[in-house]
């Protein structure tokens, strides 16, 4: 992981073939060093497919997921593990570098309390066990913290450096994302100093969900803090647009957070990219 | 409403007399204008008590709430009419100067859609008929929008007003929130220049909810776009700290955003009354 | 004077045929609404030339200058005012819409000691005058605050305000400068509403004179306050780039602030127009 | 070098016995870990008074200077050797722990060209033996870069470093200063990240040199990336107020940017004490 990458998102929700070779065609066309593929149904993924389309054209990839329900990691880690090893195989299968984002449980879980220590408990159990496997197959393992309303186990980045340093799985890190911390972080920065020791993977996102740039997000402290810890980890904007009502209805979009494809790439791409060029980290 | 005050969150949730008695007292010794009470629970609120208690101490007051499920605007709007008036009649008797929060619906109200028009057509006619009551109790009546987690109906400024100049009652302002607009607007100015025409209340709260001054928020932009735009209301600093569980649910605080009352009153409040006055506000 | 322009600088500082030429051209070429022309040396102007090339090119105009030593105007008040009459009128002749820039005084202008009132009194009688002819002629008169280095005389929005209402020409404006309100103004947004009744033009500049959006300057307090005080003047961008000697001497620039013209057009102009649009300026 | 200090223009820009003793007194009753002592005119200063009073009081300190226009480094690197050594031994007799300031020049110092090599050559000359000189009294010596008009010679953070690694004293340190930063540097964090391997020192400064926290400087830039970088120095608040004409001049502040102490120790200490807290810096 390395590099400036886009999350598939922007051009396809359904990793098909079909979505597939959209997304893969159009990274390629915005120079993009690597894709994050969602995977939100690992089984139905044709990976000799993806793998080879991927490779054709030379384009990198990690894949994410958060947990379908019935294997939250807090109330079924065997049922989460099962999952993660299945999705991990998958990740291999297609080529890609790691496996990141929610696999700690859904997004949108909330118990209504605080996390509890049987909840964490079955957690690091799970993801511990996720992270061998993955190491069998050479692929890192990242967790990424959300926002307070899409989980009630990790919202900061400390909390994310607590777990895997409780687990000890070298193989996995923290993947934050600009858009939770700038929810749940004592300033974008704090989020990055916290989890600098284990910090590999970046999710460029606004504040609004919409077009990098224009929104709230601090991004003069968020590539200053990533330049001064020394991150040479992955890159990758995100933003939502044009989703199916279920993803929407999942992550809480109301309304268009942007005016479509042309706005975030045209205007958003281009800005990212020059700060990421202003603090020399890419 | 103008001037600088708190939401009594920072000393109670309970607005009983002891709660009623504290959190005056406390007001008074940090100078503040008024109060902002939280009517969770109106017909258990002894007006009399709170009139006189305020009264003694000259501290004017707005109340704000939330409705209960069983009201929601969207699905019942007779329900939250009535609630809404109930409401009011005990803020009149509060001797509070207005009523405002999320008037519309159930904090946390999310359909898993974005809103219908159906439900916008019920919202209307209850805030509707709430205004009427108000004007006739000489009451002003404010509605919040707050973030895609907490309501599906309205996020942001330029939705607020929507609402209002759909409804057509002079005595209904917009009432804004920097925690929820740090997520939801095109920038900290943006809610305030949408809203301007109505904006007439704002609460001064954190990124996290926690210190002010001490998180994400654009604070310049939030004081300065207030000054350009001839803000007078009321400025409420709101800080989530020492919730009981409940509480702490609806808001979805899952760790301490604060150290204590301390710090929210010895380091935020000092930082945003020096701001207010930075940009002559109060 | 409205929409976005640029300051010829980017391509020459030369304003000779050749000079006007290459200008209008590239001006053309990314679609600016007017160029602001550098009138150094007024007398050597070609004005038949410049308004043929601009009338040809449908490109509108504002000529900006600073006065030579020999007729600062806190010392020569009257070598002032025939200065600047004789550059209204080839500003006039250009078909310019207006005369602004350090017309007060020069650029580096600095006496060691506070504005005394006989200073200020000598400016107000030498702007009264040239405001006065650029009356006759149709022009609108700017002045523009600058930085304590570059001189005692007028470094702050309000400063200008006041010099503008003493002489009470409702053909003066104020000219503000991103680059200059990085240093002197409370908040980005303060020189804006000080400036706010009288503020028809704006230099959009970075905090080191170098490429828009990689610099500190505040752009979102910027541009969020003036859409919140109803601003409808000329947006233009300055950047300082292969300047000969003198030029770099006179603004202190003793190195490459930007690697070239592309990085100033290819990412700073569009992250500033981007910017104007997102807050609906242009 | 540690901790939070306060320049002494604070209080007295005079360092005689009674400017001395008023300082001194100041400093303990704020809680400062150390004064940085502006040695103006160092044959004058009383060391033996200053070390005592400065001893009783427990009280920390470092000294800085700018260089009098007949021994600036640039070009008579002898007289430069010669003030400097002076210095260092009258801040040896304090028992200060380093001078630092525009050690290489006069503030102000400007030839109208880009440094030549040769002036740099003689700079690092006489820098090279001062250096030599602190290290056989066991002192620190610090380079300040400041803004393009009080000097020609170092105006950012890499330049400083590059003067450092050339001479190749360990005892040597950057010493920046945020008010120039907020200047010169392409964003807040980029010069402390640039001189991450030499920065020991820095001054909290306001954008107009008034009251901290009340200007343009991005703070949470500042303190994040100090401490994302791991900075251990010496942290010193520096406004300028009640300032006699000839150093005003010297600094072209010709208004009062704050309206007086009680504005800076009461708003501004708070606000920079607060931040530097909130990153872990003291």
């Amino acid at each position: 992981m390395e590099g400036f990458g886009v999350h598939t998102s922007m051009w396809t929700m359904s990793w098909d073939r079909a979505g597939c070779e959209k997304a893969v065609a159009k990274a390629v066309s915005y120079g993009m060093d690597f894709l994050e593929i969602a995977l939100l149904d690992p089984p139905r993924v044709d990976a000799a497919h993806s793998r080879k389309t991927l490779e054709a054209a030379q384009m990198r990839s990690v894949c994410s997921l958060g947990l379908p329900q019935e294997v939250w990691a807090s109330r079924n880690p065997e049922g989460a593990t099962e999952f993660l090893c299945a999705a991990l195989d998958k990740s291999a299968a297609i080529g890609a570098e790691a496996l990141s984002g929610v696999v700690y449980g859904g997004i949108g879980e909330r118990s209504g309390q605080p996390p509890t220590q049987a909840e964490l408990d079955n957690v690091a159990h799970a993801l511990s066990r996720a992270a061998q496997h993955a190491r069998t197959l050479g692929l890192a393992f990242g967790i990424e913290p959300v926002n307070r309303y899409e989980t009630h186990l990790l919202n900061t980045g400390w909390q994310a450096v607590e777990m895997i340093e409780r687990i000890g799985a070298d193989n996995m890190f923290v993947h934050l994302d600009t858009y939770h911390m700038n929810i749940e972080e004592k300033g974008m920065a704090q989020g990055i100093i916290d989890a600098r020791d284990h910090l590999r993977y970046i999710h460029l996102s606004e504040s609004d969900r919409g077009t990098p740039g224009a929104g709230t997000v601090g991004w003069d402290e968020v590539f200053g803090a990533l330049r001064a810890v020394g991150f040479t980890g992955g890159l990758a904007m995100e933003s939502f647009i044009n989703m199916p009502p279920e993803i929407a209805n999942g992550l809480s979009v109301w309304r268009p957070v942007a005016s479509g494809e042309a706005e975030v790439m045209d205007n958003g791409l281009p800005f990212l990219r020059n700060k990421a060029r202003q603090y020399g980290l890419i």
